[in-house]
């Protein structure tokens, strides 16, 4: 029988297992048959020998910023995926952001898929972010987006004046998505804590970019968690919590799953890896810092680092994403927009840090340092985001009738590693000016990356394989990690 | 040596002994002497045999709301007053209380000393109530109300339309309470959640009395009580939670103790007795129930009762104060202007229970069942709101030097009980038509009510002794239980 | 290609993912392809079409009793096995228990061989119980059981007479098992304070069969398993403890876990389903309880169960196993050793229950009733006592290369449900005169059981399909759950 | 009125109360007249005036080791009680030791009388140590002890092989202690653990001083305290865990009274100044760290200091006792018995540190700090002792009618402090030749101890004006702290 494509000698991790020497064959974009020894079945157009190397399915990073007004110095749905492939994640989701100006939302999706249509490298899908609900958008737009559109998926935020949810408003929404099975995101910062913070900070003239984590203390995260958690339960909704970073809020979270609520969380690879020394970065006069500056904060013990290390193996986390929002530094309306005669004004500075092409390979590295299990880097890199966000039909795991998107960890014949070289941002495919992990030492990097059984990404070939357009749009469905359980606090419910 | 008053055979009750035997001289209003025997020494116009009784000191409820514009079916400052000391609480702090609309809190206070001003049967100082922090209030008006007004405290709410403030104005004002050594008080109920429930409600057409339990389960006093402690971590500021009523907020209090940080917290006598059924209360077609609204509601879950109790004993609450805050049941503008046209709303029944009468004895019942030893007795019903509320100069203990207020609890010869009785309302000295403790059974009640050595109460005399005008207006210093610690989260300080 | 069994519209679960649609082929008693069209591929011998069923890895019943000295109204390898495969279990477990008189372990492991050879019905392999260790067995005999014999668990008592361990002799065990990689598992009750307890009872002649719960409060179990814990942590060794039952007991494992420890629970379908109130059937003059004597006893508060679905749900426990350690009833030498002279003895009631064959079925019901996923049941029952005793290069997955050992659970056309029945002990397969689920509905069972390839199990057809012999002796390698960190306190390590 | 003492201009200083100004007579050695101004009132032999000075009662030291069999190179009752006074200590409880070969303890407690009678220069009492429960003593001889002797209290060891219980007879000696209303003491460590570490560290031959740290890591006070708290709670007992030194086991303690668990705790003032660096001492060819072996051994982790601290502040400690068990470090059977051939040999350096003098100076030091408050050093130092053991009759508050017994702490005009001196073991009055408190900066010192009305202590004066004999034995009753809650895990209760 012909396919397309025969990987062997494949070590295949899933969420759950490691299972030695298969063979995968892949047909018409879809993986077809797993087998021990497939070369008297099957014959290929061609073949990868991934001898010695681990097998994964493609990364799914779900949590990706591109091409939003806020953002004109960043990245667009083009320079973004290619930075995907290029990095393992075959699969991303990107936001389609309501205006508080904005009545309705469907157009705000429109705009969004004529920015991405034709550009990708890679899938991709939208969730929605809502600031300002009203009748129209909850009870007829949303339900329309959800079975049409295939947006299962919407995030709240509890800072940002121009994003920033009350709390009625949160409780709102989330009797809207809970209704339609949407999996509900929300950004967990206290907002007037930050404000107040800052206006002080800029009364008493400390306006550098260290004063971003200044104004960004690990308790504003703390006590917004503790809170969405609590809204989260009055309404009885699945929640996820995105980009945690600190230790008591990753507490509420585990305390709240040994409860058995249904709280997910998200962690990023810089909440892995960095502290905020580097916004005390001297360079360029002590504005390079602004590199760094993310929300939240990168923190300042390395005690809240090991804390989201160890919730990634506890299972606290569901899931790690990029969180992909990167700000070009040396541009007028990037990171430099902070720079204001020659001081640094924290405010101004364009919050967030290019990740995607970096998120996989970091996490790996978790893996090669016995930090994580491989199955435990598939399970929060590709299948917790593809179950989560409704995608586990096709996404997320390496099995007969999935898409055939897999990651080939570069092989070396007895070895699992090759050999070590320090990043720079050279080597990186979005279209931005620096990387946070620099200098970083990765003794591995995704040999082949395949989307739909085309290899997009070939290391130590030609490189960037994919074209623009091989990725296409999405349709989600409702999570299968966890549904409102229908149990309410009183015995209330909402009308 | 002449003295106005001996009290013989005493069993002096403090917040850490009980020491037998004890006379008590009294002289100028203060306690002049304490021995064994002090017959030889003074030379008494009137002696009291106080064998087989405990005597302690007066109580002090430091949370009273009388002649409030928001009640005007309650308590004034008279009534009030009389019905403090017939129930042996010989100090009370009440509030003064600015509308948004005011831009000065001057004649606020000005007003309320009007109110009280030669009306009262006890001592009474004031706490202000901040609905709408102004730079001329926090910066100039405050350090003058304290240091010459002896208004030390300020109560803020999180809830309710007319007093909530934004977590933001609740650090504004925290931080000028904080410089100028303010006992800073909270209502910790999230009134977002409140109001999401209650419309809610309203729309299912489900209005009775008892819908205010509905409306604010116990996850909004957790949510708010959490918000506020991390809100005072943040400004490194004392704070009591005032009327606490729910388990999981009382663990976040004692959790936030073991860490050290000065939260203290306020139980009132209705959360340690009552559950929500009283809400459920079929008499008057259903509205009987109105009686028992209060905020936060009472309790479906008896082990919430159980988790206050549990709190007196392990040390979470620093104080009981009675929340006082009646309306009258069957009064237009009472606690009937929730029911319309023979339908109960909710939300139109004035909030507040009477209470300042019974708040002593039933935590003296406390005494007698074993649920709390009697110097547990006296450290949450006298000693401690007194230091918390910068009077312990002057009240809260029995020592020379303080004044001569005491408490003398029924004594019989060889027996610390009396005959146990059913309360009713008309034994009750307020103007109110109906206790939530209507029935309720005591062993005990105070025998003498003694203000500054004056006999005010004399149960088995002439009852009520002392008339309006006795109690005089308190000026008050700091607390002397605890302060700021200078720690500050990521080392941060407001200007 | 000519296969053995091909398995057509399977719906496989494995810990991780649910695949629809799949077809497995089975050669040599291996799974050799899967797909989701092999029609055109193979040739199979046999068909099986499990259209509408999930097909899940055979059971791996981790903590089986059989043919020990101690239970000689017990099962043997025979009877015991012969039920494992009717309820779906492919794998077991077994003893070989050392008594404190035997100087060496070797002839004790070659007298199980002697009784398990030629009579299973499944696969097999032996966990040592050591009750006596000594320096031969420890530094000579482990490695050599270890290396040659594929024994690589061992478990130990803190409690009965005849097998307690002091915690000295518990932390040189730990060191032995530590340097060859062994998985330890510990039987966690404090023995003293059920034997305190139980010469109590006897003094007051209070010795029915509910006696025994009255002997083995939860703190038993609360304290024993925070002392494992502790001496887990001390020796920097991964544990396992048994047959959890209770709730704060199994909030140690979860705080354990939180923090890294490398801490494993196991609980028994007994803890999900049955309370105390069976100890006090009224049956048999009283005595009918006796059926139900187990250790951990039965909980009385339902809160206990309630905490053990929470622990299989959110992560606390890493298996789920029978502890089939069954007596008969009507037995001189079974349960009714306990009844002397018409009056219950609860010290002389052999301890255990029958479970081998109701232990996949009674989980399989929890999947029915939304209780844990699909993916948690293979998880709990399947791979990871695979993973976690050394086998899971061959048991717990299905994948190619993996020994086809499958569940079918009962297919009917467009509902995963059959009708509903109340099991008997007639209809079980152990040499058992009585079941604790007598009664109980169940609304599946397996339709049919594979071991590596053959059908053994046909339940609408003829029933019991395997042979005694049918099953091989495992040797097995080390846990791939979990290993020591070398994290010492106070940096302190053993010789 | 003539009387013996008048102290004047004193700030007194009770457990709750800080009372300005205040005079006390003192008549037949108890306090007699407390007032504002006595000048009128009586007529005294002689006058302190302690204008500036705080005034305490006089402390309680309910942990001290004299005169015992083991500790040959130790303090006597003489030496011990010396030092007591100098320090501010005005009552002593020592112990009476049982030996495993003891059959009887009223020849022990005979011998002890006679070791301290005619001896002591405070008051005194005894503890039993029990070390071997038989029938006898517990049903015969206790209720004597209790009764007729004033034994009201026992302590228990979890190790040292020759003191060590199992859980079996702690369980036998509480049953028998709860009956007789006896407060139950225990020194929680976990004997086996330490046990197999310190054979492994001599195997090691890491045999220095420091080795004795190793072999105490805190996961064996943690353990131990989890498992006596729990033997308490089935017992239904109060107990009081002595000398606590590690964070996670003051945790268990605290947890436990969150519960309202009758469990007190003990700490002392080297856990909460010294660290296990202490033990690393080069002095003496690094065997001068034998000085600072004491069981709980030194931490290492300074949180743990902290955490003492905070459980002083947070209500976790009932008492702080000095545990003064002292040996002499330059003598054959002293601490250089541990010195062998020029090697260190910590398994055979007495353990012990002396401390009665210093305690009260210590904490006095954390009031100065800001570390506690004055009542709360009061609390600590001499309230709770004495009510904990049943002397709060007499001892421990300064009231009318009690022993007067008192600490006036260095009056200087106009400022609570004296100058800051180091401390020098010359300066000390125990019969020892160190102290690990060498060279710690004091701002204050007990300027007079008054016992029972005599000036026992006179720093600017005579020094030492108390003589042997001063001190009289007490006879204690029980607890007025706390008692059996009459709660019993599983309904449960011991014949």
């Amino acid at each position: 029988m012909e396919v397309e494509l025969l990987v062997k000698n494949a070590t295949i991790a899933t969420a759950s297992d490691v299972i030695l020497d298969q063979q995968i064959a892949v047909k018409d974009g879809k993986i077809f048959l797993l087998g021990k020894d497939l070369s008297n079945i099957v014959n290929a157009k061609s073949t990868i020998d991934a001898f010695g190397a681990y097998v994964t399915p493609g990364g799914v990073d779900s949590h990706v910023h591109l091409h939003q007004d806020n953002a004109p110095a960043g990245d667009n749905f083009e320079t973004g995926t290619r930075s995907a492939i290029a990095g393992g994640t075959t699969t991303i989701l990107a936001f389609a952001s309501q205006k508080k100006t904005d009545e309705s939302i469907i157009p705000v999706v429109e705009e969004y898929h004529r920015r991405a249509s034709g550009n990708a490298y890679c899938d991709y899908g939208f969730h929605l972010i809502l600031s300002k609900p009203n009748a129209t958008i909850l009870e007829k737009e949303l339900p329309t987006l959800v079975k049409d559109g295939g947006i299962s998926s919407a995030k709240l935020y509890m800072t940002y004046a121009r994003l920033k949810l009350s709390d009625y408003e949160v409780l709102d929404i989330m009797n809207a998505t809970r209704k339609l099975g949407m999996t509900t995101m929300i950004h967990a910062e206290n907002g007037d804590m930050i404000e107040f913070i800052s206006e002080h900070l800029e009364k008493q003239r400390i306006t550098g970019p260290y004063s971003h984590a200044l104004s960004r203390p690990g308790i504003v995260e703390d006590e917004a968690t503790y809170r969405a958690i609590s809204l989260s339960e009055l309404m009885d909704i699945p929640l996820l919590i995105v980009h945690m970073s600190q230790k008591t809020a990753a507490s509420h979270v585990r305390n709240a799953q040994t409860r058995l609520l249904p709280i997910h969380a998200e962690t990023c690879p810089h909440y892995l890896y960095l502290t905020s020394t580097r916004l005390k970065d001297p360079g360029d006069s002590g504005f390079a810092g602004a590199m760094c500056v993310c929300s939240p904060a990168l923190r300042d013990d390395p005690m809240d680092l090991e804390a989201m290390w160890a919730g990634l193996n506890n299972g606290t986390f569901t899931t790690v994403a990029s969180d992909h929002a990167p700000d070009k530094y040396d541009h007028p309306q990037g990171k430099k927009a902070g720079l204001i005669d020659g001081k640094g004004h924290f405010r101004k500075i364009p919050n967030g840090l290019p990740g995607l092409e970096t998120r996989m390979p970091l996490l790996f590295k978790g893996v090669l340092d016995g930090r994580i299990s491989i199955q435990k880097f598939v399970e929060l890199n590709c299948s917790n985001p593809a179950k989560l966000y409704g995608m586990s039909d096709r996404k997320g795991t390496i099995a007969p009738g999935m898409d055939a998107d897999l990651v080939i960890w570069y092989p070396v014949e007895g070895d699992k590693k090759m050999g070590s070289f320090a990043l720079t941002n050279e080597m990186l495919h979005h279209d931005i000016d620096y990387t946070p992990f620099e200098g970083t030492e990765f003794a591995n990097w995704p040999r082949y990356t395949i989307l739909r059984g085309k290899i997009v990404w070939d290391r130590d070939g030609v490189g960037l394989a994919g074209v623009k357009g091989d990725g296409q749009y999405l349709k989600r469905g409702s999570s299968t990690l966890s549904k409102p359980r229908d149990i309410w606090v009183n015995d209330w419910r909402p009308s």
